[in-house]
């Protein structure tokens, strides 16, 4: 399909949920060796919204998502009769209805605007992004959008932990809390980064899901079912392949040159993954940006949490190229970015 | 926002799983009266995808929009390749990842194109065709719109049923379970119902929630919480307000006297509420078209279920007018459809 027009990023603003969880901590917890977590996964610390010691949950992805809008907002000086539509992304919504970016809206005074929030994992917030793009260069209105995911329902903290399977145990040491939110506007104002390319694109078809999680209902909740799957064979073996493709697609169509790229922001599996994709796109002349490491995989956050890193050293001039993978069903994802 | 240029709707198809369940059978089930059933819900049959005898799931929501997407696309004479997105609204996907949409593209062979769906409830049908008729305007592609609910992780047919709560059973009565679909493009083919405005807008600043669906992870799968809450007093009191200001507000806008409308879709709560809701409505010139009372309430079908009807009998230069309301956090939602 045509690409629209550029839209451009005024602000941003990320939440992450309380203080960061260390690898000793989460040992300790699950019953399992430092060194397996820094050998296998290589993340250092996590944030949770579920207080680690306690159990108890302590923000909700509405919360978490109304903090880090709160911020971009703030960081525009806009206010809320500013914001013409919101979209968010997301793998875990609080409830099933109301959709959550709804719960936002009303924490952050926004109303008489389209809300649209999209079911989806590690490429939501580059669909959102895309959406919200497309938005602005329709409507000519000036968007907030979203990303965030919380794990809480399905970290359960019980005893009996170190009895449990390896392919069950990582999901703890994989994956964090938190949130991002932006604003974008069809003017280069604040920030005054152009969303050049926005790539977004099923490859799915015949392929097994890579990345499974359920939700339970009454019926069917007494099920010992487990609610996380990861294909990790399969993870492994194609997203650093579909990670090269879409590098390689996004700049072909950009007319760019590889060493033209200031910054790659790679995919976020995990601290193992991240630098193991990173080496293989080998894009020496970019500077990666990456935060897995310290923030776990909180999957619709984790493009913002990248960008604001971006905007913080991005000056004047300089490029950027994020590429995102949904194992999920094999979403290629990814987005450019130029500083005016 | 402005509003884009006009889509068309090229062909529809819809899916309603198995027999419908008719009043006697699920009063025997539920241990609740018939006359009961008619007076508080005026619904008489509804569909499941759990077979209602055995309790066995015969059909995921993924399987439900795949039939009702390759009827619409039979119905325009589309094959795969005639696809260049897919949107999708419902408020129970199957799994949270990967998201039901990316199954629904495998089912039906579309591959390399972007997917979105929409976490919504009444107003998720709308939201789609929002967003679909915003990608046709902006594109020039031609998209498959998707709305379904499915109920069976909630429809938990236990032996005591006839001991819950009334706020516990209504929703038995209340739901049903199917799909429906859209082809919509940028020229008047097919069908050649032009789609002359979408609303979809958040109302709902500082108002409690009329309607919660809940969803359990591993974490708190255990508790005994209710799953669905409606406050129904407040939904009563509030939907037909907000079908009300939609019809005016979209007449207003597109410029149409009230006697020019030749068919009024209204919002599909329960056969009792839509009666009300019409009455209230006060179109007499305007031939009602309503669903619920057969199908039951399946969400995100309702529109699709209703504008299929609708074809069947439009012809040329009519006019139709469809609202929605989400009373979960309070959308206004509707559209205005014209055949040419």
């Amino acid at each position: 399909m045509t690409q629209t027009q550029d839209a451009f990023l005024v602000s941003l603003g990320t939440a992450l949920p309380g203080d960061p969880v260390d690898n000793a901590q989460l040992a300790k917890a699950l019953g399992v060796s430092e060194e397996w977590i820094e050998v296998f996964i290589g993340t250092k610390t996590r944030y949770f919204a579920r207080d680690f010691a306690t159990g108890e949950v302590r923000w909700s992805l509405a919360d978490l998502a109304a903090s880090a809008g709160q911020r971009a907002l703030d960081a525009a000086g806009y206010g809320p009769a500013q914001i013409d539509f919101v979209v968010m992304g997301t793998a875990t919504p609080d409830t099933l209805m109301p959709a959550t970016v709804n719960h936002v809206a009303d924490q952050l005074g926004l109303d008489q605007v389209p809300t649209y929030q999209l079911q989806s994992g590690c490429a939501g917030a580059v669909q959102a992004l895309d959406l919200a793009r497309t938005l602005v260069a329709q409507t000519g209105g000036t968007g907030l959008v979203l990303g965030g995911d919380v794990c809480s329902k399905h970290l359960e903290l019980r005893e009996d932990l170190g009895e449990a399977a390896p392919s069950e145990l990582v999901n703890y040491v994989l994956f964090g809390d938190g949130a991002g939110a932006a604003v974008l506007g069809p003017e280069p104002v604040g920030e005054a980064v152009a969303v050049r390319r926005v790539l977004n694109r099923l490859t799915g078809l015949g392929r097994k899901p890579g990345q499974v999680i359920e939700w339970f209902g009454v019926a069917d909740r007494h099920s010992d079912k487990q609610a996380v799957h990861e294909d990790y064979k399969a993870i492994e073996e194609g997203v650093p392949v579909m990670a090269a493709e879409i590098l390689w697609e996004l700049l072909g169509e950009l007319g760019w040159e590889v060493n033209e790229l200031d910054y790659l922001l790679p995919p976020q599996l995990s601290g193992v993954m991240t630098s193991r994709i990173v080496a293989e796109l080998d894009v020496p002349g970019a500077t990666e940006i990456s935060c897995v490491a310290d923030t776990g995989n909180n999957g619709n956050a984790l493009p913002f949490l990248q960008t604001e890193k971006l905007l913080r050293q991005m000056t004047s001039g300089q490029r950027a190229l994020a590429v995102a993978v949904e194992s999920s069903k094999w979403i290629k994802a990814g987005f450019a970015l130029e500083k005016l």
